[in-house]
């Protein structure tokens, strides 16, 4: 009935992509989501590549200009090594940047651990999606998440993206007055 | 007696600019400034103006360059839909970034919506001006100037404008001691 | 026995460099680094330079990449007048920015003073080595130092430096268990 929402998920990992150990980044994302958003209907689109800018990039426009993605989660490479190149991937592939989850997202990690301001995640709109950078870790995937994505639905609403309900004993979406529809 | 304070107040906004609705930003702006700053007289100019980044553009630097303003605050388009451009127009025209700015608006804003974190608002220097971008609804402009302004008189001393003086009850301008002056 | 930690000290102060006034901030970072870092031993290599933009990148390559420094710390040049240009510096020799540093170290100053808002700090990564933009105040030095300090250790484990050790009592350090060694 509702148009499907479309997420894109990209675990980047040179480790698990190369099969070195098993990715427990994608069922984490997974995890999250089908619990958190309860409409409209998901799809997942999933991929799993090393630490390398041109494959993130190239994967990053292939999710939201091709497979139309509404929202992209990656997961993995935000630190300060060298490998370590996700931000400025995104970046590249940036019509717009976000700030605002950036901060909010290392500010909550901050609660857990003083290392969180390792972390160079950061978030940016490219046409109709909003690509969000994650921590590596499934239980920082959870605690950043939690910390963020009451915005994540008025924003998919500003860029044309469907309206997204959510589970509000997990997290409580929030939008202006003026945005809210009725209950579904 | 002493120089005069050249503000520029800027909304930007399609339809107020279209006249679909009544401006509401230039009003809200020269309340708060009218109640806050006591000392020296404030001389403004007004422009109101759609979402355009070379119009954004050429109007800061109208203001800055040739009316020679101090301080120049802009209200409306920092969102993230497509037409929201205030933030990269301002960059464009920086000669210093100042990310504290945009950092405190947003945590600021945090306390009242999670929203909050959607806004890309940030400031700059260019030449003898500090330029704010401000959210577009009043009473959101209210808040995040009651939580920075208190910056902004030693950060025009900084930059060569006059000393400013503010009615402590609504906002106490900081300086270090050695930059203070004797009441005027 | 242990590898010796290369520090980078660079003060940048116009007046200070020129002999105007005497520099306050290569002792109030080596006060503090003395103290809080228990091992391995320290070797300084100070600088002590003008605002000049191109004076500071030159400064910073020669740090990094000939005398090997695995953490250099600026003082000075970080505020919002025409000659502050450390950050501009900074970024123009970075390989990564890390924004989670100039975001804490705003937020641990504005527990201080509303003007910390104006700082415009900020830390990068240069091959082996990790960058950060402190105060020129030594009160504000060690304030900052104080609540970004704890996150070092690790990132400089990350990007393949000596294992720091600090004095608990003054900041604690922090790992990951799994990077966590013995103590020695």
């Amino acid at each position: 009935m509702s148009e499907q929402l479309l997420v894109g998920l990209v675990s980047i990992s040179d480790r698990a992509s190369g099969g070195v150990y098993q990715d427990a980044g994608l069922p984490a994302l997974k995890d999250w989501l089908g619990k958190a958003v309860t409409s409209p209907a998901i799809r997942y689109e999933e991929r799993l590549i090393p630490d390398e800018q041109p494959v993130i990039e190239a994967t990053l426009k292939e999710l939201v200009d091709r497979a139309g993605c509404h929202l992209v989660l990656t997961t993995g490479g935000t630190g300060p090594a060298k490998r370590d190149v996700t931000p400025e991937a995104t970046l590249a592939v940036a019509d717009k940047v976000m700030p605002g989850f950036g901060e909010q997202m290392r500010a909550v990690s901050l609660k857990y651990v003083p290392t969180a301001i390792l972390s160079r995640q950061l978030a940016v709109v490219r046409k109709q999606a909003l690509v969000i950078n994650l921590p590596g870790q499934p239980k920082a995937i959870k605690e950043t998440l939690d910390g963020v994505f009451a915005a994540v639905p008025y924003c998919i609403d500003l860029i044309g993206g469907p309206y997204i309900e959510t589970d509000e004993a997990l997290v409580k979406a929030f939008r202006p007055k003026s945005a809210i529809r009725p209950k579904t």
